[in-house]
């Protein structure tokens, strides 16, 4: 049970430390795999690479690997897990790089982006060496049935920002349409990294599922909530400026729902600055004043609560433990944070 | 054996159509692999992947997997060959399209280059669509020793990538170094090709070995000619146009070897037009002039030669048969193309 109550009655912060503090071995385990799996005789691959992933990211990913395998009752002495967790932030690390050369960001959690220190062609080509880094690796633990997983989960990322190219602009997306793309983005990954997590524990019955699961609505909320407090979060916090979304015309449930529950006059305006991305310096401020009228951004935190809950709920056939009580807190910490 | 010396005492000129012709059935079969492969509810992947793969390439890459596969006397009603063909040609696809983003490409085969039509975002995402998928194909064919080929030879592309990046236009780049970078590049796929071949055959002694080192010296003797035929090819044959590497200051070994035999005028020369890209209209007629003076891109033939004569005798265990008649003229080919 993890309870967000302390015992004065007052609301506690929920945070990711407990779930960071139990993993702590592991997760010092999966740096230094990830810094044995970067090398090459090819410099810029560590040196970009390491940038990447010394960034200050929470490694959420790979923190769901091993702390889902160790609620399985995944043996302390075996560094599988390891690997897997090496191989999901590997992934991930590569889409980002990807990502960002695709969106032409400058800006990663505060710091310069790699397309913007070493250029667009290093970054899709050490993207590149990443993504068949971390395929080397599944290869490696060797087990047929959780290379099935993680090589899927990956065809519908790379399908998902296909289909999110697709719609980018387009400010009739339907609310439907948008949540495939943040599954397939985002979600399908963070499912991945739990269900290895119990595959290579040896549990695949409802273990697996309910971890897949756990994963999926986790990735959703937290995706919902990035989405929400790229309109509403504090910037010193997010370590990525307010705005950037609407900037770069970018679909997603705020604007989606501001858009549906407006009039004639306020479509005019998202059209003209998503769709047509014509913006000018006081729009930002109207769009979230449009969004705040119709309770856009409130409606996407009450979306995200929507899949935490569900996420929370996977968790039911888990016995009471530390670590299952640290990781329904992660639960609210996504859906919470910078609020 | 397979002679280029028809009765008559007269050259043949050699050809893929004898390999191409034996392998129809199976690369038909890898045809349509290849097509429902491809499918995805996001149009824009179909279209795009089917801009490249139906641009007329000549598939030497599965054409090597179900060749070796034959030849080592797999089953003719299996199946897995074609996935494994299907999968190394997606493998390299996706490898083509990032290479033409990096490489701000326009022509590729004489058709406009997917980055030309769709732009880089494009063909960045398929791209690693394609990469994905063929990763999810190798799961499905569900040989760990075949997928640890597969990851390790896409991992090695990558690096080789990023290798070539790195030591662009830098006009000392050592004839080793050049070496590397095209068998990370270019043969280590043709090695992967042949040797998966021989390993769905269930052959992993031998015969493994010696289709890999085939494949590997295949490719070799393949890229160099390549990399001649830039400076002396006829445009039309090529489907690209003379002087493409010139242009975007490739080191290939005809420049390594014209920048090493010349004397310091000419060293200026290539040092202004590779390394610093400053190029009149004249200069390409004179880097084409310097290496006439020098052999440099006779000797690149000459270069090719060499791996293709160790191409062929690696086939030497192979007992005598129409097939292997094929993959010898297919050596030739390799080498004697637009010549």
């Amino acid at each position: 049970m993890a309870t967000v109550v302390s015992l004065e009655g007052k609301r506690k912060v929920p945070g990711l430390e407990p779930l960071l503090a139990l993993c702590a071995d592991d997760m010092a385990r999966v740096d230094r795999e990830i810094l044995a799996r970067m090398r090459s005789p090819v410099a810029l691959i560590p040196e970009l690479a390491q940038h990447l992933v010394s960034a200050g990211g929470k490694r959420l990913r790979p923190l769901l690997t091993v702390a889902a395998a160790r609620l399985c009752g995944y043996p302390a002495d075996d560094d599988r897990h390891i690997r897997l967790a090496t191989c999901v932030e590997f992934i991930h690390s590569a889409t980002l790089l990807h990502d960002d050369v695709v969106d032409v960001s400058v800006l990663r959690r505060g710091k310069p982006t790699a397309n913007s220190v070493w250029g667009d062609k290093a970054s899709v080509l050490v993207g590149d060496f990443l993504f068949t880094r971390a395929f080397e690796l599944m290869v490696d633990v060797g087990a047929l049935d959780i290379l099935g997983v993680l090589s899927r989960a990956s065809s519908t990322i790379a399908e998902g920002e296909v289909l999110q190219l697709v719609t980018q602009r387009d400010i009739s997306t339907p609310e439907a349409t948008y949540l495939e793309v943040i599954k397939a983005k985002t979600a399908r990954l963070f499912a991945a990294s739990a269900e290895v997590g119990a595959m290579v524990a040896g549990r695949n019955g409802a273990e697996r599922v309910a971890l897949e699961s756990f994963g999926m609505n986790l990735g959703i909320a937290f995706q919902l909530v990035d989405d929400a407090l790229d309109y509403a979060g504090r910037e010193a916090q997010l370590g990525k400026s307010i705005g950037d979304d609407f900037r770069e015309g970018k679909i997603t449930l705020p604007v989606i729902l501001a858009f549906l529950r407006g009039g004639a006059v306020d479509r005019e305006f998202w059209k003209r600055t998503i769709q047509a991305l014509d913006q000018q310096p006081a729009d930002l401020a109207r769009a979230q004043c449009l969004m705040e009228r119709h309770n856009a951004v409130g409606d996407t935190f009450e979306r995200a609560r929507h899949y935490g809950a569900m996420a929370r709920d996977a968790l039911g056939l888990f016995g009471d433990s530390a670590l299952k009580d640290a990781l329904l807190e992660a639960v609210d910490f996504a859906i919470d944070r910078a609020h």
